[in-house]
């Protein structure tokens, strides 16, 4: 009987078909990831495209090879899958092993690894993590990270995608900044000034004019000059702008409904990775509790050492206070705060009419962080050239954009969610960077 | 009993399933895409999510709303679906009508159009049509012609994510150029001198050694200074990179999947929008045909003015020859040709050793333009120093890169596909600026 392979251009055997397969002989191909040598002979561990693969290695014969093994070497393997009970929960499967009868080995590293990848974790201060993130990445923890942004992105774009919302690719090069703002990357274009998108808002405005709704996922630029733990100066803004709104609670709506598709499938998908990884989904209901930031403002009042009524944002610490009064007092780590003043919201934010000086606007909250901003935009051609000329704008610079209004759009809004920095809350990691492929800061342009 | 409704933030009424809905009562929205004022009433067009609705309002009792409507209005509706046999192909579904008995302006534009936007193909020259893109695309036949990319998309993640491949956002943002020449955009990065991506070909390599597969749609730029219908300044990549291929045929073969499932998404998912465009799909087998670039060469030559031979690239004449040729000789409207020059393919070009001076690289023709290229990259790290050196490049300038290779790669591959391109190809369009968006070029910067 012929073996199961996964043989390129083929598809690959998933780790959850192995589990099946005891018994089975198979031809696999993977990475060595770790080797270790028994009287017997030895486990060999492959990391393979979704898990880490246990091998069994038997020292009879094999003396030449085992010693020839080494890690990060590129093999192809023959042998009889069998049933095991491994308890390494960084090993994916864990109720198969692969009996080895044969090895080749297809190629090999020009050097030893600078570091244990071997170990549970990667002890590493972070700035070496990141210079040598093509290593680094290959710790299976460090890759289970990438994993998760990637199942909640996919949720993000199928939820949408089955409500009538139409994925598009907005120019990332402009002529102008979007969000207002110092913190704008220049580009040379061909002998004129251009700019980095800070987030593709008057396209997706323009969108709504087209499609009703529309969504993208793709690079957004910030030039913070500042260092901190929660800001990269490139990342994944996974945006969504819909049409005929009666309120801007109709796009908090649609954010629940996204929230709860995409963690779904960070649950489904990536069930091996949030066991390693020890992470803790959230819960989420069919709704989420929301106040205005003065209601904001006042519960941090009485929490915090400071008075922060009147500030137009919250701080850092006050983000962190309300995170846990709302999971402490109304069981949710998701928390939507209202109502933002119009000074601290771009030009394109739609006031409020029963409330003058706040914004139709809101900011999500999860885990002591916002994660979310968004909000009703104004859709009157008027209206929009007025705000303009408050906020100190020239409507000439902005025409292209402001065509979109001239020429007819329904009430609409939107928001964005920071894919990074969501993924560091599910998984209660620290830095941005550590959910970011390779993450771009003030400091680091590379690798 | 309840109208139905596609009240936000509810999914939206498919178009498909108002045509099923013959005698019901629905709530509905869209914009006025057209009116036509009769004895009787008025047939009003509305421009929905996913296409034209046809309208009917009778004008007893209606003359005053009658007056108020007009197009590009954001209106809300009432009334019964009903039978009906339309023949303009612009209008989706065709096989209902909405007999009108409410409608609620909700917003109205600032100014009239100043084109027409009711007439069957948008009549304007290309220059305005951009200059008026938030206004021109909302014109049936523009608007469809970004439909078919983004279903070619999706087929093309959806297939790669079936078949074992990671998504990976790398940075836009980098420190060097992965395709070499001058085309590249400059940035100014927190007082340094940084590069826009030409591709995401490093990070997809590295990718390799993390995921083994690993696939990205994200924007790529490059910074042609010269114009022409085929080429824009920022355009959507489709990249994929794969480990353990035996031969650059693999990545080959693993296209002909790709093309094949994202060729079946835009028949299944874009049939109103191929039937109005009147676009002809291609037939794809289970294989394309391949010839050298030395044998294209001999192809041509026969057939042309003109010889090529020891030319090392195709020029643009011999690409619409060959594909000629291909589909009146071969039965195949896309053509791969191989084993392109050494000096012709970026440094990271696996030479091919049978062929000294040749690669193992390879492009795809498709209706007269190359909408792919690809190849076997180099895995091992000596080999890729040596090969960077003799083309003049200092591998201390690629030291995060070269990282991959130091610590252990397996042979791999990749190829990228063009996607305004290709849809441009599949429908028969002759300039790559009417399926982008918002396309730049080197006098394009707005909308």
């Amino acid at each position: 009987m012929e073996p199961v392979s996964d043989r390129n251009p083929g598809r690959l055997l998933q780790a959850a078909e192995l589990s099946l397969m005891d018994g089975e002989r198979v031809l696999l191909h993977g990475a060595v990831a770790r080797i270790r040598r028994l009287g017997w002979g030895a486990f060999v561990v492959l990391r393979r495209h979704d898990g880490l693969l246990q091998c069994v290695l038997g020292a009879e014969g094999n003396e030449a090879l085992l010693d020839a093994l080494a890690c990060e070497q590129s093999v192809r393997v023959s042998g009889v899958l069998k049933k095991a009970s491994i308890k390494d929960a960084s090993i994916h499967p864990r109720d198969v092993e692969l009996q080895l009868d044969g090895v080749e080995i297809v190629s090999s590293p020009a050097a030893q690894s600078p570091v244990d990848l071997t170990k549970k974790i990667l002890e590493l201060h972070i700035d070496h993590n990141l210079d040598l993130r093509p290593l680094s990445l290959r710790h299976p923890v460090e890759r289970a990270r990438l994993k998760i942004a990637e199942a909640f992105g996919r949720g993000f774009r199928d939820h949408l995608s089955a409500n009538g919302f139409t994925e598009i690719h907005t120019p990332k090069i402009c002529s102008a900044g979007a969000e207002g703002g110092a913190n704008i990357f220049k580009v040379d274009y061909f002998g004129r000034v251009a700019f980095l998108a800070q987030s593709p808002q008057f396209y997706k405005q323009m969108g709504v004019g087209i499609y009703e709704r529309v969504f993208e996922m793709g690079p957004v630029f910030r030039a913070e000059p500042h260092q901190t733990s929660r800001h990269v100066n490139e990342y994944t803004s996974l945006d969504f702008e819909m049409g005929f709104i009666e309120s801007f609670r109709d796009v908090m709506a649609m954010e629940i409904g996204v929230l709860r598709h995409a963690l779904g499938r960070v649950r489904e998908d990536c069930a091996p990775e949030l066991a390693m990884l020890g992470a803790a989904m959230p819960e989420l209901g069919d709704t989420i509790p929301s106040v205005t930031l003065e209601e904001a403002h006042g519960i941090t009042r009485g929490l915090m050492g400071k008075d922060c009524t009147g500030e137009p944002d919250l701080d850092p610490e006050e983000e962190k206070v309300l995170c846990a009064w709302s999971t402490r007092e109304l069981g949710s780590e998701f928390l939507f705060v209202t109502h933002y003043p119009t000074v601290k919201r771009p030009f394109y934010t739609m006031d409020d009419p029963a409330n003058p000086g706040t914004t139709l606007s809101f900011d999500l909250l999860f885990r002591g962080l916002e994660v979310t901003t968004g909000g009703q935009r104004i859709h009157d051609w008027g209206m929009q050239v007025e705000k303009m000329r408050a906020f100190g704008l020239d409507p000439a610079d902005f025409e292209g954009y402001l065509q979109a209004h001239l020429y007819g759009l329904p009430p609409h809004g939107g928001l964005a969610i920071g894919l990074e920095r969501m993924a560091a809350r599910i998984l209660g990691v620290d830095n941005i960077r550590l959910t970011t492929m390779f993450p771009r800061d003030a400091k680091r342009l590379t690798p």
